[in-house]
Formats: structure tokens, C-alpha cells, sequence
């Protein structure tokens, strides 16, 4: 039996082909629905108990059409098209009687294979994980609590006094509660990051974000084969503009193979 | 009436509300089907044309799900949750009798709103375009002929003889026949990076884009104030593993504003 959080967060039950109920968790509570990175990893989750399902998450895109409110939601998983190795999805959640979704996504899986590979961005050189303090902070969120962190760079400013300031950040991550590295705890800790305009401005102006994309690097296999549950994380801002910030981040296994990038497009308030 | 060979290849015919009909054009032809950024400027182009139209693009992902085969097309523009200042849409391209799409996807659009605005992402300090060279190569796919380039770095390799290298480009680009800049043009710009895996290997290797993403940092009237069409774009792999590889890009002015960042992952074969 299942006891992590995640699993309990993450869980569906099936009701019909591709449609899976599920129902947000107060553990993973963010100030406003559910953590999306939560939400993402039950996308991927959907169409991972898909019977039709070929091979293993690639490229995935999900959008933050609305606020998930507390409680039951829906979560259609359609496999669109199936090529000889890989398969395109389209994902979306409603709920209630609202036919309109609060989330959209797409989802390109493909049968791992075995090619010619390179690791073009190595991990920064950085302290170990165990070798750097957890912050003193009371999660002001539940889902923040669900995590270990280790800071290098870029937590959240102290003074929010609207010093202008780089907004990169840098640390270490994994579930608080251990559990071995899958690639849907990867899907979840890709949108760990805090909204990078808050430390661009250190104003905590409303944000969060819209579309995240992320891009797998790792199988199945590779990740049961990392000895530590530890990520390295790192996100920048490229451009805001006209109320919307872009991030670009990676995920690093402490071994220092790129797992999985991820980008994001953020909304911002003035 | 529009002339220029990029407006006539995204043209589009309204059906029916949402509903559009297209044909590849032997312009912008690819080795296999259209040029990839043809294709996504053309989802845009729907959207932009649907009367239900909110605001301008904000976040496109494009997945590629079949080679488009020559000749007619239909393009399905669906607005599926329309917000105050934000709407989601969904949008597929089928051809003929199949119900399996070619291509799907999402895009985000948002009415711009003037914002703090911060650009983290200065454009490289390179030579200005009309000081570099034209590559002296004769076009070995058609839609190669619609632009003109200025490579600064990670030209196509000149020897295919399996030597790794790096897999960074860095080029100015332009629609060849003389044309402002605007949200289309910048979409199918987002696509003009030659494969990462050619440079990284100098092998032609059968490659291809598999999902995109288009992040806009520029609206409109942004892009209109803009004195001069030639883009800087600059793009990197980070990883190659499993069949898949993974770019990130920006695409910048003339005058050194950050217009969209866009990032893709390729197919590769072995």
C-alpha cells in the first residue's frame, strides 16, 4: 500500500477509457489551488495508467487555464496519434459540470532507445547537498513543506523592499518524506521554483504560472539506477515583459546527468 | 493583395467558425514537408484570424505529429477557456479523410498590458548583419531560399566526417524578400536552427523537430516599432540521450531587445 504523499497526492482512479478521477490534496496546497507541479505529474500520471500508452514522457506542455478549486476534478487522457515508436497525447481537467478545463496539456512519449548521447550543459560545481543547511522557514504553503531544500543561490529575498535583484536560482531538492527519484516526482520538482519576480523585484506582486514545458532526458531505467534522491535545480529569467516572465531551468541528478529541462512562461501583476 | 511567398504560404481559407483550410507550398518545402516554422506561424495565423480572438500570443507549444504530406490541409482553432485578459487555445491540423491529427497544439494569448519590463537576456555583441557574409551556399531545401542568413557561429559543418563538436549557432536572419517583422514571422523564425545533432555530430543523421515552444516577449505594436527586420537568434543543445535532443533559444532585434525565447526537442536516429 501506497503511504507517500505524492502517491496519495497524485493518485486517479479510472472511471472510463482515459478518464480518471482524482481530487486535490492539502498536503500539496499552494496559495491558490494545488502546487502545479503537482498537478503536472498527475497529467503524466493519467497517461502512465493509460492502456494505450507507448513508451515514456519526452516532451510535456502543460497550461494553467484556471484555478483548480478544492476538491474532485476530472483528468482526460487521449493518445491522438501512435507512430511505430512514439505517441502524441492531449490531456486536459475540468470540474464539476464546467466543460471548460482548467488545465490543457500535450504529452510526446516515446519507446526509449539506446543512441549516441552527450551531456552539452554539466551540472555547476556546487557543495554537496548534505554539506549546505535547510532554511529556516516555516513553509508559508504546504507544498513547500513537502520538500527538502538546500539553497546555493536565489531563495526568496529576506528584505522585500523592492531592491531590484538577478533572478537565478540554485539548490538542491527532493521529497522530504524519502522516496526514490521516478519520473513523476522529476515532472513535480520541475516548477519548484519560486515566481522569478519575486526576486527580480523583491515585491510580492500576484504571479504564477501559465505554461511549462518539460523535456526528459532520463528513462525509467536511468532513474531507478541514481543512487540519490537529491536534484540540482536551476532556473533563470530570461525577459519580462507586458506582464509575463520567462524561466529556463534544469534538473541535474546528483550523479550530474541532465535529467530533464523546463521552461515556463510566468504572469505577473504591474 | 498580399505578395510576399511567407503571407501566401499561411494563408488560410475560413470554413466554418474555428475552421480553416490551408495547402503546403512548394516555397517553404522541407525534405520531408513543410518547413516546421511555416507550420507553427500558420497555427498562429488561425487563432489570429478566429472572431472570438483575445489578445495576442503569449506561450505556443507546437507538436509535430505526422509529416504533412503536399497539398491541402485543415487547421482546427478551438478557444477553450477565455479568461478577462487571457484565453487558451486548442488547435489540430488533419489532412484528408484521417481523424489523426498531423500536428497539435496550444497557445496562450493575453491582451498586452504595460508592465515593469526587464530584459535579463542581452543579445551577444556581434558584428551588425550587413557586415558578415552570405553564406555561399546554394539553398539544398526550398525554404532555406526564403531567408536570408549571417552566420556569426555553427554554420552547418563543412566536412561530415563524424567529428563531435559543439552545438551552438549564432546567425542573423531575415525573410529574404524584403518584410516587417511581425508575430508570424517571428513564430517561423522561432524554427530556423538547423538540427543540433548535425553539429554536434557532422553525421546527417535522419533529425527532426517533435515539439516546440515560443515563449513572446514582444507584442505587435512592439514588433512594428522595430526599424529593422534582421533577427539576432542564437540556440544550443543541452542534452542529446535516448533518441531525443533538446535546443533552447532567443531571438532578438536589432536593437538588442529580447522578441521571444524557444526552445524544442529533436529526433534524432541512433
Amino acid at each position: 500500500m501506497t503511504t507517500h504523499p505524492f502517491d496519495q497526492a497524485i493518485a486517479l482512479t479510472p472511471c472510463a477509457e482515459g478518464v480518471f478521477q482524482g481530487a486535490t490534496s492539502a498536503a500539496y496546497a499552494n496559495m491558490v489551488g494545488p502546487f502545479g507541479g503537482l498537478t503536472a505529474a498527475t497529467v503524466v500520471n493519467a497517461v502512465s495508467q493509460h492502456p494505450a500508452r507507448l513508451g515514456e514522457p519526452v516532451a510535456l506542455t502543460v497550461n494553467f487555464c484556471a484555478a483548480l478549486a478544492d476538491g474532485a476534478f476530472t483528468v482526460r487522457a487521449t493518445p491522438v496519434r501512435t507512430n511505430r515508436s512514439t505517441q502524441h497525447w492531449s490531456v486536459d481537467i475540468t470540474q464539476g459540470d464546467d466543460p471548460q478545463p482548467v488545465l490543457t496539456a500535450t504529452l510526446v512519449t516515446a519507446v526509449p532507445r539506446n543512441t549516441w548521447a552527450r551531456n552539452d550543459s554539466p551540472a555547476p560545481a556546487v557543495a554537496p547537498a548534505d554539506a549546505l543547511p535547510a532554511p529556516r522557514m516555516k513553509p508559508p504553503v504546504p507544498w513547500i513543506g513537502q520538500y527538502d531544500w538546500r539553497f546555493v543561490q536565489g531563495m526568496l529575498p529576506t528584505v522585500w523592499e523592492g531592491q531590484e535583484a538577478e533572478a537565478n536560482s540554485l539548490l538542491w531538492v527532493r521529497d522530504a518524506q524519502p522516496r526514490a527519484l521516478d519520473l513523476l516526482s522529476l515532472t513535480a520538482m520541475a516548477d519548484v521554483f519560486f515566481p522569478r519576480v519575486w526576486l527580480a523585484r523583491a515585491t510580492r506582486v500576484p504571479a504564477g504560472t501559465v505554461s511549462m514545458t518539460v523535456y526528459y532526458h532520463a528513462s525509467a531505467e536511468d532513474l531507478a539506477a541514481e543512487s540519490s534522491a537529491w536534484l540540482l535545480a536551476q532556473a533563470r529569467a530570461q525577459a519580462f515583459a507586458h506582464g509575463f516572465a520567462d524561466q529556463s531551468g534544469q534538473l541535474w541528478s546528483a550523479s550530474g546527468r541532465l535529467l530533464a529541462s523546463t521552461h515556463q512562461t510566468q504572469y505577473y501583476k504591474e
